[in-house]
């Protein structure tokens, strides 16, 4: 710290992961509903979410933020707070970064990650008749982000909703713990909702997929508004932010898989299937195309 | 590419520099006076500009682009066409990055680079007594701005200025001979001005410094407008963007120190001190001290 570049001891037989994130205002969060200690553990979280797919582990990362001068106090010292929070969380030391003045607010993160030589998983390794798996539930955090939007607090039912959205885990033990075991072909972090996410693992890998609608892990709306009852299905397809891991298993090595991982249910949802149609299948046999309705950063914060 | 993060091998004996710099519209350069290409260049030079002044060499980089839809043709493609030529010619291959659409340019570019273990140079090691050297011309690249503002293009007399503005050169081959053969205490670049980054070098080493006024190599205005000519040395002292290096060097290794390297002149310009004052020597040995003035991202481009 201190210069310009940061100095970074590298592993012996261990391979580097390197990813960034851009996490701007209004384009993935809002200044007015985003508490500040949010967006900075959520701007560290969503990058350290691609080093997990890989099946790796947090070093250190760089932090690039641009700020008006009217935020350079309490907002800022809340965003360091919460950043400092997850950078601890998540083994990851601040080693460097560039800031500037800007009337919006702007943050770019790099993660730096290590994995073991030879055991990163990629997304493009998905064969035909391997079994799709995700973890946790699908749905949450879109739905926390608009429990957050009508005016929902942390400390309510509905808190570990608003939780998922504002405060996400990446699910580093289960990337690493899949990875050091060999079990899947690809991995991926659904960070822009499955229907976006899965077409991105299906074309890397030159594969289609059929979901089994029935077995999706579909966030609980029990605790909300009538109105968002019969949305959990379109919150599990098109919901962003989950943060969660899609994953493809041979059906070799399915009875590994356990049922939960560390209290996250891991589920498989369907399989990847030949050619290069991605479809959602109901209880009746029908077979729908998948439609791509997920977080799409082009349309702004929705 | 293709997945989130990027794999990257690094050499057994060496350490990993990582370094990121900002590169926004209206801040750093504007979109209307700056060409897409030379911006697609300047991004990335500056960042491996920080790799040279610790002696490393770059491997690859990531690139965070935002972008308004109207720029994603011609815009784009001139913009890549210069990345791609600075890319080749620093040796440093992008690796990955993070798209997204913005009213504004937005560009964050994260670059990683290698030192052999031990080798790197900071800037916090001058000691009292060490001569300060500068290499090239200082005030080039902001003259060059000036000239671009004004609407002078490449293909005049002036072109070299424009360049040394538009398309900076790294001084990678200098930084990498300096850290193999050991003999500066401390480097850093010169991006926001001697007077700006001076204070900054002594500060993270905990000592002063006197410049003499006389030795500075201070860029030529002859080719320049009456009014530029009498600005040589506000424009040495306060330019920004030369991307020169700075650097310490023991009185024991001067001699090592060759008045020139590969065509670029190295000047010594002063002498570290004892204390903390930074002050500019004049020909009848009147001491001034230097007032920061140098390139302030935080007023927007000048």
């Amino acid at each position: 710290m201190g210069d310009d570049a940061a100095l970074f001891a590298p592993r012996v037989g261990w391979e580097t992961i390197l990813t960034c994130d851009w996490f701007l205002e209004d384009t993935h969060f809002l200044r007015g509903k985003h508490p500040a200690d949010a967006v900075g553990w959520k701007c560290l979280a969503r990058a350290v979410s691609d080093i997990a797919a890989m099946g790796g582990r947090p070093r250190c990362f760089l932090l690039s933020l641009a700020l008006p001068q009217t935020l350079t106090g309490h907002w800022l010292d809340e965003f360091l707070g919460g950043l400092r929070r997850a950078a601890r969380k998540f083994c990851c030391s601040l080693a460097g970064g560039d800031t500037t003045r800007r009337r919006e607010i702007l943050i770019n993160v790099t993660v730096v990650g290590e994995v073991r030589k030879g055991q990163a998983v990629l997304r493009s390794g998905a064969k035909p008749n391997d079994v799709i798996y995700v973890s946790g539930r699908l749905g949450e955090a879109e739905l926390g982000f608009r429990l957050l939007r009508s005016g929902e607090t942390l400390a309510g039912a509905k808190g570990s909703l608003l939780k998922k959205h504002l405060y996400p885990e990446p699910r580093l033990a289960l990337g690493q713990w899949l990875a050091e075991k060999g079990l899947p072909t690809a991995v991926m972090d659904l960070s822009d909702g499955l229907s976006s996410d899965l077409p991105r693992l299906c074309t890397a890998s030159g594969v289609g997929a059929r979901i089994e609608k029935a077995k999706l892990p579909i966030v609980s709306t029990a605790a909300t508004k009538r109105t968002e009852r019969s949305d959990g299905l379109q919150l599990a397809l098109n919901g962003g932010d989950d943060y969660e891991l899609l994953f493809t298993v041979p059906r070799r090595n399915v009875s590994h898989i356990p049922r939960s991982f560390r209290g996250v249910p891991l589920t498989s949802i369907g399989e990847i299937t030949r050619g290069r149609a991605i479809v959602l299948r109901d209880k009746n046999n029908r077979e729908y195309e998948l439609v791509v309705g997920g977080w799409d950063p082009f349309r702004g914060a929705k």
